[in-house]
């Protein structure tokens, strides 16, 4: 028998419930564009991002903390906010020692059922911070489950990629008896060369969603590796960059 | 805009009820090996399966309506029942003109959320009829949900190569805007050289219960295609050859 720690993936929000996260680490993944964007303005030094579900509660945490409000409805900044999912919207020069307070939908959905769950441990992960994400796990040598945030409970295959990208590297040091898992690496292995052209040819639904937005370059931007290598961890509330947190102790 | 019919997967009995079925045709999928075993009864001239979810349903059926029943839990016969999930108990000189009560958890719960959700239409599919299936649902032009029964609401490999069989060939008569039918293409694309070799690689959960069985053989069998060719509808209760019950008329 191994003593490595379990390696599940949870390809949509309605199947996390199968996996045991009270002794886990989740890692949230909502590539197409919160993580993504999450991992952005904290690499680019905000203070921190607080997901909220809804708009409501966005604006008013917004006028409570003087924080930056951001989320989007159906493609356009939601009515109420400020700014957009767009990672480019969170520029150093714009969100330095800022508080962010992003509403979406799928990802902080997951990250609640996550805390109900009394998950170990929630981090969030993205293409753009993929490195901090496997380097994290690897030293911590937990039980792992890599949470898709997917769409509207939906399977979608950028999620799917980002897990298969997090076991290529480091699924060896994990025991993998997840059929999820299996078919997150084999898709990864098929993409890896050219991750846009495979959304593309895949018709992937979001790809082709985020397209007719003209949102090209975001998509581009949330397929490259470590362009944002922050871990970005939640406690009390907030995501943290967990790495600079440790510095400042 | 496309006026093709619309093709949807369900990876999971946990995410079926995403999918509209109260305008579609359910296709439930349990490779190894509920619908593959219904399939070859049928084709060996059983009267109809009757598909329960407990083991004390099994036996009061079988008694009531002087039935064989069927069914495993943890690989061995079920206590009570007479038995197993093997496609090979059926032969044609055990199984014709009889009634089959066969008790399996995944497939038949999603059955009957199919039922409950109004689907136009039930049949079941496997590599055994595969053909069967997807000359019906060219024929039937109508929206199509592929079930996979999974294993306790947890993806897998095999269901999903067949969801990825079907709309390899019969994919194009439809509009496929769906990123887990996407998955099961890419699979099946990968995969159909050798399936059992695809499964054993990928270390399928299911493949590897099933192998510490001693079960290769069976599982062999329900990745070859056309095996026993027929058309199980459920109709009030019990899934009969649909071609056969055409023929009778």
């Amino acid at each position: 028998m191994s003593n490595k720690p379990s390696l599940h993936t949870s390809l949509s929000p309605a199947l996390v419930h199968l996996y045991d996260l009270s002794n886990s680490i989740i890692v949230i993944i909502d590539v197409l564009r919160a993580t993504s964007t999450i991992a952005t303005a904290l690499y680019n030094g905000a203070r921190c991002v607080i997901p909220v579900d809804s708009v409501t509660r966005c604006i008013e945490l917004g006028k409570q903390l003087s924080a930056v409000t951001a989320g989007e409805r159906d493609g356009k900044i939601a009515e109420g906010l400020e700014h957009g999912n767009s990672p480019f919207e969170y520029p150093r020069e714009f969100i330095e020692n800022k508080t962010l307070v992003l509403t979406t939908t799928n990802g902080t959905r997951l990250l609640h059922m996550a805390l109900e769950k009394g998950a170990t441990e929630i981090i969030t992960g993205s293409f753009a911070n993929l490195s901090a994400v496997c380097d994290h796990l690897l030293a911590m040598n937990r039980n792992i489950v890599l949470g898709c945030a997917a769409w509207k409970d939906r399977v979608n295959l950028e999620d799917a990629l980002f897990a298969g990208a997090v076991i290529a590297r480091i699924g060896k040091h994990f025991t993998v008896n997840c059929d999820s898992s299996q078919i997150a690496s084999l898709l990864f292995r098929e993409a890896k060369g050219d991750l846009f052209g495979f959304l593309k040819k895949a018709d992937a639904s979001h790809y082709h969603r985020l397209m007719n937005f003209g949102l090209e370059k975001d998509i581009r931007y949330c397929l490259s590796e470590d362009e944002a290598n922050v871990l970005p961890r939640y406690v009390d509330g907030k995501l943290v960059d967990a790495n600079r947190a440790e510095e400042e102790k």
